[in-house]
């Protein structure tokens, strides 16, 4: 056992921090503010690709910044998940950097499923865009009536026919269907429901511009749209493209899901385990400079245990996740079911603590856009819903622990 | 000891109960959407008084559902604090209800201060058009430089200046300021910094029209305007108004602010009741209606535990709050410190809890505006902060436990 | 609403403090010593009844503070349940005072059974020595080798045969059964299983010197034993009563059941609130005597927190008690399920939480028998399992919750 | 970074695995059940070395599995602190286990010492026996009349005078002092008042058959006395050892306390950690087995749920436990204080929570000698207050997490 991260990791951690201070710190606030920009009905509102945000992204590439999620040593890093763990925790540190380095959800998710299932003609088209960071894409999975925790329920039809498939039904929380630069989503649904369980889902490539493809809305999250990214509601109205554009075969949806989930959780909670750092951070400040009946708020009552409790319970997130993404390195992803499900529970539950304690200490600002707690703790709480909420996790790691007792 | 409301809060309670579910429930998911517009900065907007609430105003008014939390029995009900309680939680299940039947804040607290405190000039000239709801007010404490949890940080000076007092400061959080009948404030500020500590602040009636107000810019609690009421940042640059409104006199700030918050902490806590059992029946409609894994989500792993901690948690703080009411009525609210307290700290955690349970049971449509869970939430949040945030009550009830071992 | 207590409460619960005081305080702690003496092997041992208790408890008659506890008037003291309640709590201060008062458990319920349910020559025979104090009974529900909390699950058979019925089976924790003057056992068991759910248990009144009933042995809680009460495990060996010592009829178990649980659980769960007075009476006075870095342990850290915390937690307790109880005196245990099953839950886990918190204030001294915290500790603890297992209260009550929305 | 532990441990465990599994736990149920027998005035008996304990250890010391804590390859198997952490787990399982290898406390704190801080004369005259499981030892420090939280609070002196030094005090919870090999203490007291806050304090090597020494009575956790071993109130009243007694120098006390502890937490905290994953082992069986309501325990309301809290708990708690011990591996204890502190209140609150949990599934039996969930749980309990209470750990934790803002 070593606790020591590799010296590449350390290397390039170094350098994020660094770019980071020297780049996207300065900027962030006023970009999130101006973000905020609605409709005058207090509605989603398109948004150019900013230019400050395009000028960084080319700083970054120029300076080898860049596709550090990907293992692969030519198109991205090289980096094992592992490695490029403690990379993702210092990116949760601002929610702009992630896209800034080209790490960001969903694209990452969805540039390994090309990489890893995609045709060499699918790769082309679409992957090597996405590694450019020249062309954004969504994923659609979740549909608005029914419980969506439960795989099966999926009611999005993609259909075989003749040289194409038709997919009929209606997404939402699609992520990143806001992008100006959004290109395609990757929609995942049924094709055949009398094949065995996790045989009959499929994942097909759907430019948005195809005719059918529908944004009827755009979703906020705790008040919050994400631009330019958003959360999109999307209709699917017989859209029809070659069947080229499925990933893998027809019925290879679920495979393509487990493992499209492995890597990308470690990404997901390494961030939250940074923005819980940051959050941590903004409490020890305000602790130490505001007073109140004579001390400063961190001499009183029982703040200094909950720091304490804070430390803690940070430190053990990043342990366990970091040890999911060994188990994923050395087993893969499918015989590190629990452990993934493990830290997929507590990360964001320790995020929306820390957060919930930090908006505490802070007060009335906590609430308003003054300091970026509020967007932290949408981020904590819609990250205990994607990717599966709490309950179907806790589930995954009772029945893995139930196994241990089945064959002995 | 008898758990029997009184005939007159049975019979109120069933006439508001008809009322808003034949009057307020059919038009307040839109009635919210609507008050959502904004600008296209996405800041707050300024608005017009919905004729619809003007209309339900009017019909409250004329059934007698009207100013029922004022003891007075010619100006209000009549209702001891206890006996209004009940109805309070009534209007807490919808957002919309207590400016409908005159009782929301932070009015009513303004009623109640003019009303034990003002002078008849100031009574005709501000308490009865606002009985009639005719005007709206602001109460202005919090200020965004200083912890507040404090009140002796308060920067805001109230300065005699002949037959006149002069104001300068900066107040935040003032809530009601946006709204278009807004007519005055309540300001609290420093008079002397050399007397006793609880004798240094005063309370001063503000029209809103004087000359060196400012409104700076309308604040978000978790992305929510709250309009058209709003939370304001407001400059005073020396504002002047006449001796005459004073409240009180001056010094007499602490003494007014403490007689304030007895009863109106018991009415933020009722709705805050109420609005969990609103988040619990949303819990208890979809834990039944969706289904997962072949299973209502309800029948799923612990949900059914999670009711029954979310009954015993409501049942818990409505009993508390019952309470701290009867105290209020029988010894007065300086005599029921502690019991305010505790209600105070546990109102609005049993809200955000339930709030957030019932927010994880509907996935993503529990973050979006479909629902009003994040509105509830920002509710919650915000009162676990406002009046004393939760460490201040901890402080008090623990301070009261541990005089009865001094005299001992 | 009123949450005064009655004038004949406040007279006996005066009456009772300072009885207490003058009686039971001064002689509690050798008391409980002296009865920790053990055999040998460290196992139970036979124990004669105390004087020092026997003299208390003819002084406690004497004095009218007697069978507190059945609503009779004239067999007792005729108060309501929710009278009684506060009283409860009182005794619930000490261990020794409920016996001392014949207000102790499992006597009381018993004496309540013999009073609702038993035939004349069974109150003649039973309930009038109980009520004198003269004897003790014990009551023999639980099951070692099946889970009792599903009570459908007991295997003890009471069979009739001709003008007996027969009784073969094994039940422990069986309190009372090593009292010196334990006479008889109200043992539950299963008549028929073919008829409806709950009518095929019985009950059953057997004298402990009936051939074929064993106390094979006699179990710890925590270590405690309980002396001279005691839990037992008792082997029922082809035991013969005659008929006529069956309460009710034949099948009638359930519904006896269902009516002795409801004051009972009052009755615990008062005790339990005062147990929880009793600790953080004992926390107050250690945080204030005990000196670390300079300070009372009271001002370190989250200490008057966890002070707030407690009083809040204990004063729901027993506000939600007080409900239960006057649900029990207005519409009946039947039709308070949910109220009763909600006290089981918080009661003892408020206990539990209060006694580890002091615990953890005395250190050392808190786990040693030096201080009745442990004691307390196994109290809660046990009654967190006893009268039904957490969990299955709360699904009692979420199945009434869920029932609200069946009919609607 | 890598999880693998070393091909030493991995050996290591499996053979103590199959050790335990032969030996251990076929004896183990009845050797505590046998240590149980106390003296008729249920207090402490004296007892002899158990033939069956001896013959274990001979046999574990014949196999090379002894003294496996040491980091000296020639007296110890020259494992790393983290190395030896997965096998201290191990033991864990069983309350029995650690004497039987020699690795129990608090002998090998004092081996520690010795080895450390010992001269070559008392390295002869006590470690070697000690290494060789001769005799037993006792650690004195905690005190009956201060808050030991609070070293600096402690009363006993030692003085020097000429040749000698005098002690005199009271010590209590002094672990060990009832076994029949106890041969000598390490006694901590207070030498010079006046000198800096660190170097006050001396240790000293004191033969429990000095005159002076008296054990007062022995202590109960939670009614258990831990016999052989036990913990003991001790009365030193002119106390005098020679000089040459002391370890290290007068006034070198807090330096050897502060380097005992590091490793000794430990081993303390993955014995607590292999501890709850007996529990949970307790927990999955019975689930399994017991039916209620037509389904195994598990299958019943949040039961899945808890399985998964408390695997995540268990794995978290172990890997910061591991890297707390790479720390100390890496820069010393003295430089690993956070992280030390962190498991020293995480590892024992975990305990405490998986055999509460357990304790409930268990019902009745769960509090009873049947399984070992009270011993257990009175470990938990009894090391959140040794070496320090939870309270003064997280101030620890705090401050490190302070001092990180300081400098900045």
């Amino acid at each position: 056992m070593d606790f020591q991260p590799s010296e590449r990791t350390l290397a390039y951690r170094q350098r994020l921090i660094a770019f980071m201070q020297a780049h996207i710190e300065p900027i962030e606030a006023n970009y999130h503010k101006e973000n905020r920009r609605l409709n005058p009905d207090g509605q989603w509102t398109h948004w150019d690709v900013s230019p400050v945000v395009a000028e960084l992204k080319e700083r970054a590439k120029a300076e080898g910044l860049w596709n550090l999620f990907l293992p692969d040593a030519k198109l991205g890093a090289g980096l094992s998940t592992l490695e490029y763990a403690p990379l993702a925790e210092v990116m949760g540190h601002s929610l702009l950097a992630p896209e800034v380095f080209n790490c960001n959800a969903p694209d990452t998710g969805n540039m390994e499923v090309l990489y890893h299932f995609g045709s060499a003609a699918q790769q082309e088209r679409y992957l090597t865009p996405l590694l450019a960071g020249d062309i954004r894409s969504v994923f659609c999975m979740t549909e608005p009536d029914v419980a969506s925790s439960d795989a099966t329920n999926m009611q999005t039809t993609i259909v075989a026919d003749g040289d194409e498939v038709v997919i009929n039904g209606r997404k939402w929380w699609s992520t990143g269907i806001g992008h100006p630069q959004a290109e395609f989503a990757i929609v995942m649904g049924l094709t055949d429901p009398d094949a065995a369980k996790h045989q009959r889902h499929s994942m097909v490539l759907v430019p948005l511009s195809t005719t059918g493809v529908t944004i009827e809305r755009m979703l906020p999250a705790f008040g919050e749209y994400d631009a330019p990214y958003g959360h999109g509601e999307v209709r699917f109205d017989q859209v029809r493209v070659p069947k080229a554009n499925v990933i893998g075969d027809l019925g290879a949806g679920f495979k393509i899901a487990q493992g499209r989930l492995g890597p990308g959780r470690i990404h997901h909670c390494m961030r939250a385990i940074g923005a819980a750092e940051k959050a941590l951070q903004l409490f020890m400040q305000r602790g130490q400079e505001r007073i109140a009946f004579g001390k400063p708020l961190l001499q009183l009552g029982g703040n200094l245990e909950r720091v304490a409790d804070m430390r803690i319970a940070i430190d053990q997130a990043r342990l366990l996740t970091f040890y999911a993404a060994w188990k994923i390195d050395q087993v893969g992803a499918m015989n590190a079911l629990a452990e993934i499900s493990a830290i997929k529970v507590v990360a964001p539950n320790v995020l929306q603590q820390v957060v919930d304690e930090t908006i505490q200490l802070y007060g009335g600002a906590g609430m308003s856009h003054d300091v970026p707690l509020t967007q932290l703790f949408a981020v904590a709480r819609a990250l205990r819903i994607a990717d599966g909420p709490d309950a179907v996790h806790r589930n995954t790691i009772a029945k893995v622990e139930l196994a241990k007792y089945r064959g002995a």
